[in-house]
């Protein structure tokens, strides 16, 4: 079968999560990187595509000119994935998908929810898929977590303890990376809640496949001068009455990026961990905790089919991400055969990404309200 | 030296919280139990006294008769465990500090406000010691936080989270400690946030000497037809600036006794478990991350005084509870020889207790309100 | 009931282990100590003996006065507690069981084999009960395991891994605790293997209840000028066909107390900590891994029967220690009124300690002999 | 910089480690699979062959075919991957060695000692380089533990533990891989010990640079009837006056992949855990136990060479592998330039393999001779 043909937009020389990304893709083999609008600056954009194999004619200085030109060639890229700071996920993403091609796009959605809104109805208006890289629900374990709950294995769910905590910006910021994520320009209104608080509700709603339908925000920007919260504490009340709890940090010192998810029903109770993340604890209520393992006695199906090794060989974060990736090319592959695959159910997209931005905005919204009941 | 005399209001056959008092008790030999007003059934409370080798004559059957004819005795006892439900607290404490005969008082104070206030006049006019065992304060690595914390080893105060999660009341309760304990009448208008919500707010606010401000809660009961709350989530604003959040279940499977405190500051951060008590996990900003145990390298002056043996020899929750033993016999010696021991400063008393009393209270109005903020 | 008369031999002031012997037979309540030899040095016997509550009179300067003394009394001692170091077991052993008077003794047996048999001798001759602080035998999660294995949890035993490591001797020694257990004088012959050696194979005996065939052992002494072993390598060949593997060490940094014991069979496996006591793992093969927590949903009768609190109030070595001592109060009492305790078939008594004795000297005999395999 | 051509003897349908040698050669992008003899059905080889996007000239029905033909190509492939089973190691590395085509071999090196010999002959032959995917090297904190030790942070070594246990073959074997893997006609004389006893040994060696002088072995084949071992228990006796215990087995149920490595100097300890690989455990002598995470505040220029993320992104046995393959194509492009990669100091080969073969024919000669010291 021949690799889906790729182009990246954003990541650069000396971006993280670009390099995520095109990692990601290669994992599975079935993406190969043939056109890039890596860097706003041109020669820059050069110098990353030829660092990357990509041909010097596909190497562009900016999206615009990709997207035409990719449309145009019969060997044009069928998808591409998009890596740019937020502000700079709307405009090529619609660029895109109106030229029929598939988007793999880094969350949260976009900087604001104007361009969320025109990012959707482009989404909607075109043919082509549109995916957002809320990569941690490609951990097999969270996978089998959702499958889990799905069963029935919790019973009727209660209380979801949600967090995110990092340390990185325990003090005031320094370096690319945290320069944009807390310039409100770049990042939008949200700091913590935007690049963490987002996963950290994706992931609890993909795993409870519950709906968030108020919550209460507390929002702080701890670090002097620093325009954006830095973290956040939340109540959260989901349909059908579970409550939780949503914690993010940024500047909470001994957290990496500790995410952590907690699921509590009237029939069991699970935990997980993304610093663990081959690990998931369950305990049926009245019976010993067990320690289900990625490839042990009590993996599931859906923990098997997002897994590449046995049990006792840890997974981690890339191939969580490779699990997005290596679903997006099964989804693109079924497009082009005219059919839906099954595994876009797994798939975070434009409703998730609506999510988040509908939490950023709500998050804010309570906060300035002194932390009063807003739904999202 | 002399052993100190001891009675004890309730705590007879089949209580949990007696039994635990009295090993605390005599762990270091300070104290012999020599009188008791054990049960309120008074062939209970004969039995009762005999199997704990308590002469027949000084095992009474109400704490009144005991107050009234240990006072008279030139061998009376010098000090009292108050170990009943919450609701039978501040009579016998009050009548034992009448007389001059210190008391050790289970938490919370007692069940309602109104009872805190008239146990808090009785304190008051008293020269005898009131001590409250919040007995998680005498775990020695707790003990080793709060130095840190005052010795700026955190820098300033950001983020509190504490947690006291359990799963012993997912179903529908049955059995004299669940009855009790769900019963307003004899526990309080509080269920989860009284039993074990103070004691998470207890321990946060010792390790942090950091005082609650406001508080946003929201209270659940999720077992049906179950009268006080079973689970509850919390914002907390502290003095100074700090924001906490706080979660206390009953209803998370797989959490036996699941207290936790996590505090940050801008030079570092500190997690403690009290079902691994003998770790303090602590990261200064910037180095790795370093666990501190008890007994071991890394351990303090307050950690070392709060101990027995050396590192790597298990320390636990009677040895904890002991140490407020332990410290009630030193205040108790010190007041007899006309002076002020130091280690009250550790030691939880009225202050702790009204703290508590008004931290349930104000969780109730914040969560009938909506969780709207209530300043406890 | 009436408390037990208990005597010391050893202890004093500075002592490590004599402390510790106190606090455990104070935790149920079923002891008095009331007489002691508590220093070889007069005065600080009787220092020691005031300090403890002791009458005066029964502070006496050598374990042969005391043993005729007490004797003599009509309200003399019922049992001692023999808390000297190793080459000061026999003699004191010996006098009260002569006496009829039940004798509590640290471990290992004595300092030599010589010591040893005669000791054995007196034991076989009197009627007085004769036990040995192997004290990790009396932790609930141990005894549990030990029930397991008798159930055949395990199915039939093929490999045992014990080990209990510790750091405090990496540098040449100092200190009173260190230096008596580095002199062959006073520790025997044995340095590492004799003071935690021993533990580590009573420790995986008292769990399997296997019994050691042969040994082949490979002793070091890494600190120059030691003159024992502080660090030994051993393989173990188990009645049965189990094998096993055993190291001690009290040079491995990092290490405080952690004696670790792993038990695998054909039908599952166990694993536990000693510096995590609550914990027991267990795998059926097969299935998931469970964690067992004392007083938890997997904890059997056995771990029951030696707790004192519910699941998640940990507790630790004090009171695994207790547990010998509440053994033995009930065993006396039964001896007292002409019958067996049945707790005597879980207490460490003259056969393991025979049974420590004849590892000692093999894995020396092994050592010398580059490591051939030695029956003990 | 164009990728390198690979080709892979082995690895196809249902293989585990051809996948796994796959995902590393192909996530840092540095090769690409254009030829194979993936299977001897001739059949199987054209089919996996094509699932793989090998052209159909290029999948080979034998590996002598595609050795000749490949290295008559202007574009045959430039390095060979070999991922057989262990008796069919040295045939294919010889041919493509004598051809100058650079050869990525699985471990151990071969089935026996006289075709390492002749592997070892024509290794020293060629101008082309032969490396051994040893893959457990490849992890960043082993890495760094390797730089640490070199560095004195231990001091001079004493103690080195390590052990490899698992639990698939707890039972009678069935299935592809476990059949091979017991057979000795195709693994070669060693079970348990060459599978993963080398792995074991390589690690302790590489992270400790000492040399083994001699071990004594205790083998066992604990299922009746398995003609190789299951379990080995060893002690070790390195250079320079380091002793060690090594374990190696697939019958301790409860372990999936528990690749564990501790080590103990005068200065200081560590430990590592293969199933959690990014996090390294360090004990200076006399200061508190540090945790160092892959990526984190104690991570060294060794970690940090190795990782593709963050700290707190876990990666895992993938990206371990994949650094093999990342090291090779850069010891592979400075070959071409004529040049020596100072990564080769870094990666396994030659020199590693017939220390394990060594080690495997050690330790079955110690069993047979009664666990006598052999020299490897």
């Amino acid at each position: 079968m021949a690799r889906i043909r790729l182009g990246m937009v954003g990541g650069g020389k000396d971006a993280f999560i670009g390099a995520v990304h095109r990692i990601a893709a290669r994992i599975d083999g079935e993406f190969d990187l043939v056109a890039g609008a890596l860097s706003s600056t041109p020669e820059k954009a050069r110098e990353s595509g030829a660092l990357l194999g990509i041909a010097a004619d596909r190497a562009y200085g900016s999206f615009e000119e990709m997207a035409e030109r990719e449309a145009a060639r019969p060997d044009g890229i069928e998808a591409v994935a998009i890596v740019t700071p937020n502000h700079m996920h709307a405009a090529p993403a619609i660029a895109f998908l109106q030229r029929g091609i598939h988007v793999i796009c880094d969350k949260p959605l976009t900087a604001t929810m104007e361009q969320a809104e025109a990012l959707a109805a482009a989404v909607e208006a075109s043919d082509a898929l549109f995916l957002l890289t809320h990569n941690y629900t490609g951990y097999p374990m969270v996978r089998q977590a959702r499958e889990m709950v799905a069963a029935g294995n919790l019973g009727t769910l209660r209380v979801v303890q949600v967090e995110y905590a990092q340390d990185w910006l325990t003090e005031a910021t320094t370096g690319k990376q945290a320069e944009w994520r807390t310039d409100p320009a770049r990042t939008g209104a949200g700091g913590s809640i935007g690049d963490i608080g987002t996963h950290a509700l994706n992931l609890a709603c993909f795993v409870t496949q519950l709906s968030l339908e108020a919550l209460a925000a507390d929002l702080q920007s701890f670090v002097p001068g620093r325009p954006v919260d830095d973290n956040a504490h939340m109540l959260l009340r989901f349909g059908g009455g579970a409550r939780g709890m949503l914690w993010c940090s940024q500047v909470a010192p001994g957290n990496e990026n500790s995410l952590r998810l907690r699921v509590y029903g009237d029939r069991g109770g699970i935990e997980w961990a993304q610093e663990d993340p081959n690990y998931l604890w369950f305990t049926p209520f009245g019976e010993p905790k067990r320690l289900l393992t990625r490839g042990g006695a009590g993996a599931s199906g859906a923990a098997a089919a997002a897994s590449r090794t046995p049990g006792g060989h840890p997974e981690g974060y890339l191939e969580g991400f490779a699990n997005i990736y290596l679903g997006a090319a099964q989804a693109i592959r079924a497009a082009q055969a005219g059919e839906r695959a099954a595994v876009l159910d797994l798939l975070p997209g434009l409703d998730a990404g609506m999510a988040g931005m509908r939490f950023i905005a709500a998050a804010i919204r309570s906060s300035r309200a002194d932390a009063a009941w807003v739904a999202p």
